[in-house]
């Protein structure tokens, strides 16, 4: 099934909150600017949510608020309360701040809509990035924007600490994963060329016929996949090198406050906004 | 099951449109040229579709361009409106007007009989081309035509931009797949000869009970589909920067039109369309 | 099950035959020759055919000329019409002349019987080659000419017309599959030596508890593949260059009759089938 | 399904004991902190065991030795008795008391809570470390300790015995696997970098449609896994032979003892345990 | 099961013969001693396909010819009659009798029971070796032996015709199967010593938890194949051509009486078969 | 489930003997001991068998030999008649004699308990040891030794005969899979170091989530693997290079008695057993 697009999610929030008294000050469409990806279920789940936490909050009607604190429920899961060390939450908060301030100075990255250390299903933290509009293709730059800001929070850690943990596990497989699409799908390595490098497993139909991709392909493809994420340390250690200070402000306003919106933590890293609101 | 020929398709049209009334300009000696491949129960859902769209425009009778525009909703799915940046607009008509541009000057390859940036089904927009009659055996310089013609869509936008993007990854599997039918199972690779290449999945009768192919002949078969892109691409590039008026030309009338059919490409391209109609 | 020999088919045709009423001049074993590897009810099929056959052409009596096309119509499919261009038909012709006059040149090859560019089934044409009598062991010299045999449709084209298609895959594979056997199965090549060369797929039980075949067999097995196909292929090159005459006259005479059987097309190729009817 | 942490640990433990006489010195809190990672079900177990040990002994009320020994059973399964020579036991002890010098003096590893030579489930002894306080990040540091850890078993060995035996088989396995781990998973080695190695059993989402890692990095892997482990060993040595005298005396204390507790294990290691208690 | 040793076997078929009038002049031990291998079930089957033989032959008791004969048909399967040229005959004769000359004169091999070239089952002639007493270890000179006549009727064919066929198939891949366990399995190569290869396929349990063999260990076990057999064929080919007299007569009194006993084949070879009658 | 320990047994053996009569002589603590890694179900089916032993022998109350062949029995399965040249008894008997004296002889080896020329089951000889209590961890002199205990047979053989056989396969496998335990289970190779070796067939959870072992380990298994048969071999040719004379003594009496208890082989071979008795 086809996701809507930004104009349909906007429509379809519309008929899902008929049945419910919105507050005359609710905006559907940023709300449907921040839900790409979702189709109409997911969308009624979170107008549902919201009447729920609404009614929870007694307020008469649906606000703004009510709903963009179902839709973080639905997609990052529930708050946990942990206990946890003042130094694994400065740990975290440097992790997490690592990853908005590459999100924030690369250019053409996605804008980054949320960041906060309250563990929330599996994650201990969370920066969140969307982009202003849907998008359909993604250009080399943004690729390699994605694994810089992947990469943002271990260095930020090794930075700050001087060691390093396991927190970046997930991190890897993104950056590893983006990397060998760029090779192997995408054609964005000089080395392979515009040719798809086949799977051994699932992919059956791809190539039927011929055989496996020889070693020395596969070789290549990892040797390309570690330059890609070579290069892209190599800038996120400089730009976290020369932009401590807001990496610092930024984990600061994070121990503070926990979770910073849009413009808070934008605010906290001394960083414009530039891009026109969604 | 054989997939009849254009003659009996023909037939097939006359018997499935007996119960529909037909305008007497519709020409299903044409339509059959533009459906190769399709059995009996395609042309019948294509005739279906068109007393709909018929009934639906308060068409008398079924028109041509009734029938035409069921074969197109049939094969490459329904219109979709997306809300699009112009840039990525711009993007889309540009890969397009490549295709199309490499298609229509590449001695041999099948003429181009639409182009379209208008999304539709997964794709964002498509360059339809077909041959003039059904074709049974593929000429090694066809082929290398239509990796050409795949690879058109990336090079504009590498000319006109400067950068890449993930938009290429379909056009990057079905040059890969016929580069290594060229060399795996045609014959046409020097290197490999006049052998076929054993694959690992599925097709195991081919060559029973002898060893798989070796790592040293996957080695080179990789690095025959490599010189084969490498060749094609080269020469696509040549021939774009070369054509790069009638590109723009072309990708500026899609931006306006946003559909042009065959005569309309061509025009738009400044380019004559010498092969016989079909 | 065992299949019969031409005694034992001879026997089964007389028995198949006994409710239909036989043209005197019918010869069953000739036709039982003509059937090498086919059991009871692959012969009781061609009888049951060239009765049909011989009731719609209003024959009193099958005729020998209705049991053999009834045998051509189970073993290479109905024919077909199908719209070509005369290039196309031209090509065929050529590709069809090159496996006949390899085979009728190729010393201890199998006859050729029939030779045809009338589709059929999947293909677009034929050429048929059987054995006077029912062969047990194969010659090593055999198996190369079958080799050079089905390299002589491209080499052919080749020299033609310069070009080549993909409509030798199915030769790639029967040369490639000859080739391999001779090398992994049947102590054909020094290199390899009075070894079998153990399959990973399925042929299990044949030795187990050991290691597989090293790559370093493999690559042994490719390059000897490799090195057979390509002396036939060299010797096919020279022979048709050097008996071009005969190729273009046998093409000549199939784009005129379409098919031709044994001895027309030993008389079209000007060469003299000096082996005793069988 | 999320694991509680130590808060909620405490809460569920305060739940399923409302049915049972506790005695009132019982500290939930400590039985909290030392079940990290156990859900609802295993601590409802605990309790229940606790009750019927408790019962066994005459008790009046469930007392903390009571609980504490109901969770040794459940994790470290029911002590067997058997017949071992004075010589296998001495080997036991050493093996045991290398964990827990090699534990008690790496800075950052868990603390030594238990060493026990008694044979239980399929262990003949066992070392029981656990952190403080739940832990969700793992240092690079803190690995290599683990690591360092599991080594000690066997190199108590060798410095005392000369010789080595197959009872560290379960020792090298949580090495290596914690060594792939910071290799393959978690970005700790230079020469991989910030890539993740993909599996080929079972993990075949994590990188689709592009090729399998190859032999070049595998041996990478594998190289940077002996690395890690062998500075581990280098370590160890060290570290056990310049406190020989600590682990002859904590060796001593075990054949005498069998098993000793946190504090019994530290002081007869004349070792001080400075972090706080739990 | 385990099979029945000769004694055994003699004391089954006396069992089974109970109901069978049996010619005084039956030797049932000899009978035994040409079954090894066989079962109850096997044994009974030959007695009572020797019932239907005699019975068919109007003899009043079961001689011991109609004993043998009803052995042969259930081991080498029924006689076929084939048309045959005669060229396809002498080729037969030659390589059945290189199979059998070089059983003759190989010190230590299985004395030749029976030489023929009457089609039989799949097989076209057949060599049958028997041992004159039950064996249960093979010596490596007994293994070298059996692999050299496997190689005996290519060689055959080789000399006498200077061509090779397919019809060695068998042979090579009984040669092969023999060279693999003895360098595998029996240790019998000075490369690969006293060590077993592990098979990839279905023999897991052998060594579990271990690593698969290496490629460089696969390619000593194809080398070291590869030299047993080549040494076998060299020995081979020295013996037929010092020989040639000998294969020359064997081959002769084949074509003429087509099966020749043990007796008949030793002398149509001219020699002495030395060994003590089972 | 947990094998009981020798306490464990002999308080099995006590309940399932309890209705049956027993010697006074019996010596259940004896049989105990020569029955590790039995459990519940096994120690029933001795004395069960022990009762139809002695039922047989019409022994009024079982004995402690009818107990030992009832155990026998189980362990080795039944005593088979074969009928065997002399030299088939000379070989085995120096088989067995070689894996004997390399027993007795290999310090810290568990002693031989039984050896026997007499065929049971699929084995023709068997040379039975077995600790004097339970081992739970193998020291690496001790899985050395058991691999020289394997290869005992057939150096014997060799010295003896001049030639081996195949009578080696099962001894080949033993040596090789403790060969490749040691190196890749139990970090007893320097080269490949405190590494535990991932399998590629079944053993997927031992090291989720990270590639499989390389090639280049795999060779290194191999050739460290080699190395320490390789030098197990050359002790155990000069162990029975020198001790030529006790073997020679020992096959003697193994052709003479056919089978001999502990004390009987050790006297053979002029050997002081000197380990306490179980």
């Amino acid at each position: 099934m086809q996701a809507p697009d930004k104009v349909g999610r906007a429509k379809i929030l519309g008929v899902h909150s008929r049945s419910v008294p919105l507050d005359p000050e609710v905006d559907l469409e940023a709300l449907a600017s921040a839900t790409p990806g979702m189709v109409g279920a997911d969308l009624a789940n979170v107008v549902n949510e919201a009447a729920l936490i609404a009614a929870r909050r007694e307020h008469s009607a649906v606000r703004q608020g009510d709903l963009t604190d179902a839709l973080e429920k639905i997609v990052l899961g529930t708050e946990r309360s942990v206990v946890q060390s003042e130094s694994d939450r400065r740990r975290i908060a440097y992790h997490e701040g690592g990853h908005a301030i590459v999100g924030m100075l690369t250019p053409g990255a996605d804008p980054v809509r949320k960041v906060s250390i309250i563990p929330r299903g599996q994650a201990l933290g969370v920066t969140m990035s969307a982009p202003d509009a849907d998008v359909f293709n993604y250009e080399e730059s943004y690729l390699r924007g994605k694994i810089k800001v992947a990469l943002g929070g271990r260095v930020a850690e090794e930075l700050t600490f001087g060691t390093i943990t396991t927190g970046a596990e997930s991190d890897i497989q993104q950056a590893t994963q983006l990397a060998r699409g760029m090779v192997g799908r995408w054609g964005m390595s000089e080395e392979i060329g515009f040719v798809a490098v086949e799977s051994q497993n699932g992919n059956g139909p791809l190539l039927p016929g011929v055989s496996d991709t020889s070693e020395a392909t596969q070789r290549m493809v990892d040797a390309e996949v570690r330059r890609i994420i070579e290069e892209a340390h190599e800038d996120v250690r400089n730009l976290l090198e020369r932009e401590r200070e807001r990496l610092d402000s930024l984990a600061e306003s994070l121990l503070r406050d926990e979770t910073l919106d849009e413009s808070d933590a934008y605010r906290a890293a001394g960083i414009d906004r530039v891009a026109a609101p969604a």
